[in-house]
């Protein structure tokens, strides 16, 4: 059996949003989230890494062609987030407080349904040069 | 007499913001601004550069002290735009789009005060890795 | 009168090259150009950045729409070199030897017939991440 | 037991290559690889990132020398592909086509043998920025 | 059970050190480090990313409070060996050489004790862009 | 007349310096250097490029090789800094504060006996990737 091998596409977005728990009072939103809870918005320069992992089609020598994960994650995520307000322009933001963990697991949970199940999936997303995550991650606990 | 010196320190905000001409009806904003034109806003990771250009003081081996120049720029521009939306929060914009140009205009214009008159000033602003802004520019059509 | 900004628009493209002079023998182009002059071509991605300088629009914001000018870099460069074969491939090339310097050129001259004239054009070139070249340049002997 | 630690080594290398299936005819080349099958090539900037995992010995504080494993890239890899047309002048390719997946298997296989089995291997290789690739890929299946 | 979600978090420090091992004579030293035995320091941008996995509090939607997470990097490692010489001014390395997989470890052991037992940890350093380190790392020996 | 085209060369050394003036006492040298005058060193990883303004050699395609220029830079340049100690190890720090700003001073001086005199020399010296220097530069008082 063949070692699997990990296929990358960078592609990016720019959005608003702003961080609030509508079960909170103004004060602790403003305590948890600081600037983040601005009510007019800030925005990011979203860097978004998609990694799928599979074996070598001998055929083609891919994992998957490149160019049709472009075209998913532009249909499915750049359509939907880019030049948008998460919080008021898309529904999977409606009841879900956009963090950058969040909108991880929202694209994950978007691409999951497009990429043939045989193939595995993880999304990295770079809020700033500073901040990122990566989901789903493996526990390091060894 | 010795040649002068140029010292760069790169600071960077979050802000939102949208391209508007209210001059002009909706579909004239759409036509012309596309998806920036979008009414919740989006948002850039914004960096900036700022030029300083002097002459080396032989006591310090400085231009001007990077911590100085630095803290201007914290306490001029990243206090006043970071986490913010620039169309809602930012009096320079109340009348005025907030294009990459325009924002260069507006921090060239606030630091331009607060910088000694002997040295000169340029600004360079990334909107995105692939877009960004500089002013003043020298005309080089020679 | 106010000063003039500049804006900067980034695009990239994938081609093969081989540096050789056709009037020198095979022992010169290989001291001259050394791996460089490999018959069967290497390649680069290519990084360029092109730079217009104008005055800011005031009903606009802009220069020039950074869309109209990624459209213009598509049409004209991109289409013409990306996952080309420069010597073999592009006209421009047939009796002209595709060093970062003259691709530059090469790509001032396709992009200043397509940029109003008012603007000031300049073109950088990464061939790699530590060679790249800008044009044109003003001379530095003060 | 302590645990293990990874140290990693980048380098690049500059390639023409050409995506190619000789047992398909033109019109399915050009139908899975696009620009990819131009005939006369296209090129990339490679970069190349070696990533060795062990144990720390105590006398050095190394896992290994990062000059040994950059002398060990350079000679075996380096050497081989820099500035060289993949399809043409690498025997490797000879009948593999040479992906972003093909190659950094062949990478693999080529250090494999260099670096001492004690140590565990991983490549990434960059064909572009947006484009990469990592081998071997533990399933993230979980 | 939900996936766990890894968040990083980077951030630098400048700081000289040189390698040498008081075991062994001057010639040994020089022989296995190299220039980075050189006895008067050389120095580095450190650039230190720290991954933190756990899962979403569904209440923030934070794995940690990213401004946490900073403020103790700053507090515990920033301040201790940012602008300082890791040889000479820093206990963590008195009779420990200050490899940059030996500074991992100790960042690591550092952090370990400040963030919830709950979350994994994982450190990256960068010593230069070209040479970096992960602790810890799993094996991948598969 | 053909304008002039630039070509950049990137480089790159590790140092540790101290910044003090030997004609302050103590007390002085903290309030301006801050953590930069720590007695014991700290260092950077300085990252060189070097800029030269000429015309295309039309036999070559080249304003110069940039083999050769980075063959000089190599020699006159990073084997006298790198891995080095500023302060301790080199000559031209002996009476010379090693701020960036005279660490590009130094360079360009060195340079400019190396390079052709019908060629221009301008020096960027990045000493992290926020703070960085150009010699010389033109004033832009405009």
């Amino acid at each position: 059996m063949s070692a699997k091998i990990a296929v990358f596409r960078k592609e990016h977005f720019n959005a608003a949003h702003r961080l609030h728990n509508p079960h909170w009072d103004d004060a602790t939103n403003k305590a948890i989230f600081g600037k983040c809870n601005n009510p007019h918005y800030h925005g990011h320069n979203y860097e978004l890494i998609v990694k799928v992992i599979g074996e070598i089609n001998p055929e083609t020598g891919y994992v998957m062609d490149m160019k049709v994960l472009s075209d998913i994650i532009q249909q499915h995520i750049i359509e939907r987030f880019d030049h948008r307000n998460l919080n008021e322009d898309c529904a999977a933001f409606k009841n879900l407080n956009p963090t950058a963990e969040n909108i991880a697991v929202v694209i994950y949970d978007i691409l999951r349904k497009e990429i043939n199940q045989n193939l595995d999936l993880q999304i990295r997303l770079y809020e700033t040069e500073r901040n990122f995550v990566e989901y789903p991650a493996l526990s390091q606990n060894f």
